[in-house]
């Protein structure tokens, strides 16, 4: 028996937004950040969970201020307790009754539950030694409907038709685990593509990403339609015919005008328009899917709740699913939005980028085609290759493939000293940072 | 020219879970709090802007460190740029490229940005020595549409419409503001109906609302069927057939389940069954109002922002629209989602109680009527008979009727000594009560 005696959050940020990197339509100046929060317990394993909340700078510490509102839940807590009735924890997290008053399960409260969840579940597979997805895969059809709230979901899916569904992918469960092991998960990349590049750079990015095996690259655009056209132009040339080519507009437009923008882009053979418009407009979404077709619309990352995906999928508004580890309320709830995509037979491609996001997410989806879904060969994870060095069992991305991470946990363990390195404003870097800009005045 | 000279955050917190005031099946132990901001200039005037986020109590530490986080954009800045276009202040607050991460739009960081907007607003009328309803009934149209972001709006209206709309309700403003003035604002009375009170209490409190002209009670509902139908069956028995009897489910139930709920309940006339299910599920309200129709379907309070009452009134998912003063972006937004209900000819009747909701939307509702829909007759403000009076210019509410406030401001300033006994936890009240607390215990 052990007890939780401490959880330590942090805000950590790191100065990406002074190379460009990862500049698009609405976010030209992102600084990736982790709010972050490790659970200490007593148990003599040592074992810890880690996890975090994505944030782009600015509102890190709002982040993490709501992950400290959550410690009273952990702290002094049977541990064991906790990890074996994670349906319960989930619940007991999001619908506290005051609690809920911030959302209810929406935004930053929502997210900061989620960073919780998601360093149980870390702790979790570290204690059963296996990697996330591999736990994921060792549970029963009924143990894993029994980690979803089907509250507001039952007029599109109730337990009992999730069970099915997991009941039917049961069997290949262990051919499955064999196939990726072997294979490998695809994966794309969104590296050449970001607004702030040129064409030179992006034609370079474009060659290097296809000779690194994958089959996907993305644009980002929104900001200017010629500029769009030549940029499209230049990756189709640099990419060649074969290789899909998928544009993200990050919610730059209102309904017509994405559908307007896209006929004018739809000559380069778009594999997908991702975040046309507004993640919360369900409707919008379902008028541009109408009005761009046959282009899929992808969207997820800034979706909110399963609520929200349900009523997506209900309403045809999407055709690629875009999970994202970091904006709902976890594991649980993703496995909640897994399951909805398998009802609905839509294909759910990740987002991920930013701080830790390919680490936590590659579980999910590998998870997803061991016993979910069962199938990858429409699907693939998001690719960026950021920051990665600050983890301690960083992704393994060759031959265009994710490949299944082997150690325990959840992925979402960042090193100590890189935590402490870049908290902001207190780490080592920022204090430096600090300092250079004094003295730059100074000489000014 | 006047400075920001100072931003002062309070988290305000009154112990109202203790008499179970406020209690409905989601909520049952609410405190009422406030995340509490005060906009302080360096002018002569002396005037200052307040405003707030409403909570329910634990997290109101985050939405006030939510708060805090946008003080950069106040603190130095020059007021009369700030005040004097609106319509830009809010768009640099929702539009931050790191901030709205967090949201976008939403949550924890949204209501913050509400709070900014509210308490500049506030002070904004303060200096034009009207309260805020009249302040925006003397705007143009022209102005008014300026305070609107028409992003993501467009495909259900324009800013071309919005226009027509104010324009053709211009001529008759300064008839409807003397009507106003002589007849006050129809406001409706939840007092009744909170679950923890017995049918006794029920009872009585029903006999005052109709003694004290109240037209419409409202009864929480969703907790247990037989308890719901007694209480309706009471309730009706003492308001006899004339008066309105609304129910609220504070977001109980699943889409069949409000369905076959409200199917019992219908027998007892209902007004409108308010927030049926998840306040995110749009499709869900528009199955639901199919489903019970006649009887209208009223939802908002927690509606997170202008593109979901959006979606709810394209997909005809609510009959009666309640806007909230504190849970979208403040002002701006509350006359974005007046002009979008008017344009869809629905009804508003607006959520209030809490803190200071009753004083701060009135505004709303009075300027929608003076300046806007030009209808008050078939709507109301909800009324609660809670803490007003720790605000400086607390509601009047009498013969039935909010009567139209005439004191310059938003109705959002409370009286210091109120904010210093209940800021928590090193308020004068909460200091008392944890000593007391700890005494308790001794003598245990």
């Amino acid at each position: 028996m052990s007890t939780v005696i401490a959880v330590e959050t942090s805000d950590v940020r790191f100065p990406t937004s002074r190379n460009l990197d990862g500049s698009d339509a609405m976010n030209p100046d992102p600084d990736y950040s982790a709010a972050y929060l490790r659970v200490v317990t007593d148990s003599e394993d040592g074992l810890e969970g880690h996890g975090f909340v994505f944030t782009i700078g600015r509102g890190n510490d709002v982040e993490t201020a709501a992950i400290k509102a959550l410690t009273p839940y952990l702290l002094g807590r049977n541990v064991e307790e906790l990890l074996a009735d994670m349906g319960g924890t989930w619940k007991e997290l999001t619908h506290d009754s005051q609690l809920r008053w911030l959302g209810p399960e929406k935004g930053v409260m929502h997210m900061a539950i989620g960073a919780v969840v998601n360093a149980l579940w870390d702790l979790k597979s570290k204690r059963a030694g296996l990697p996330l997805w591999q736990l994921l895969a060792t549970m029963s059809p009924e143990e894993l409907v029994d980690l979803v709230d089907f509250r507001y979901l039952t007029d599109a899916m109730t337990r009992e038709e999730a069970l099915d569904i997991l009941r039917a992918s049961e069997a290949g469960r262990e051919e499955r685990t064999a196939t990726l092991l072997a294979e490998g998960y695809p994966g794309y990349t969104t590296t050449p593509g970001w607004l702030g590049y040129s064409d030179e750079k992006l034609t370079r990015l474009a060659h290097e990403a296809v000779a690194a095996g994958f089959k996907q690259i993305k644009l980002k655009v929104g900001a200017d339609l010629d500029d769009d056209i030549r940029r499209l132009r230049t990756a189709r040339a640099a990419v060649g015919p074969d290789i899909k080519v998928a544009v993200d507009a990050n919610q730059r437009w209102d309904v017509a005008q994405a559908i307007e923008w896209m006929s004018h882009l739809a000559e380069f053979d778009i594999a997908w328009i991702e975040e046309p418009t507004s993640p919360d407009d369900i409707l919008g979404h379902a008028a541009i899917a109408r009005g761009v077709a046959p282009i899929p619309v992808a969207t997820g990352e800034h979706v909110q709740n399963r609520v929200v995906f349900k009523q997506m999928l209900q309403a045809d508004a999407l055709q690629v699913l875009q999970i994202d580890a970091a904006r709902v309320a976890g594991v649980n709830e993703n496995v909640a939005i897994l399951l909805l995509a398998a009802k609905f037979g839509v294909r759910v491609c990740p987002h991920a980028g930013g701080v830790g996001l390919c680490e936590a997410v590659q579980h999910l989806s590998m998870f997803d085609f061991v016993a979910v879904s069962g199938k990858k060969d429409d699907r693939m994870i998001e690719f960026v290759d950021h920051l990665h060095e600050h983890f301690v069992t960083p992704i393994d991305v060759h031959h265009g493939c994710y490949w299944p991470p082997l150690a325990p946990g959840g992925g979402s363990e960042m090193y100590a000293a890189s935590v402490a390195e870049y908290t902001f404003p207190d780490g080592e870097f920022w204090v430096a940072d600090a300092a250079q800009h004094a003295e730059q005045k100074e000489l000014v």
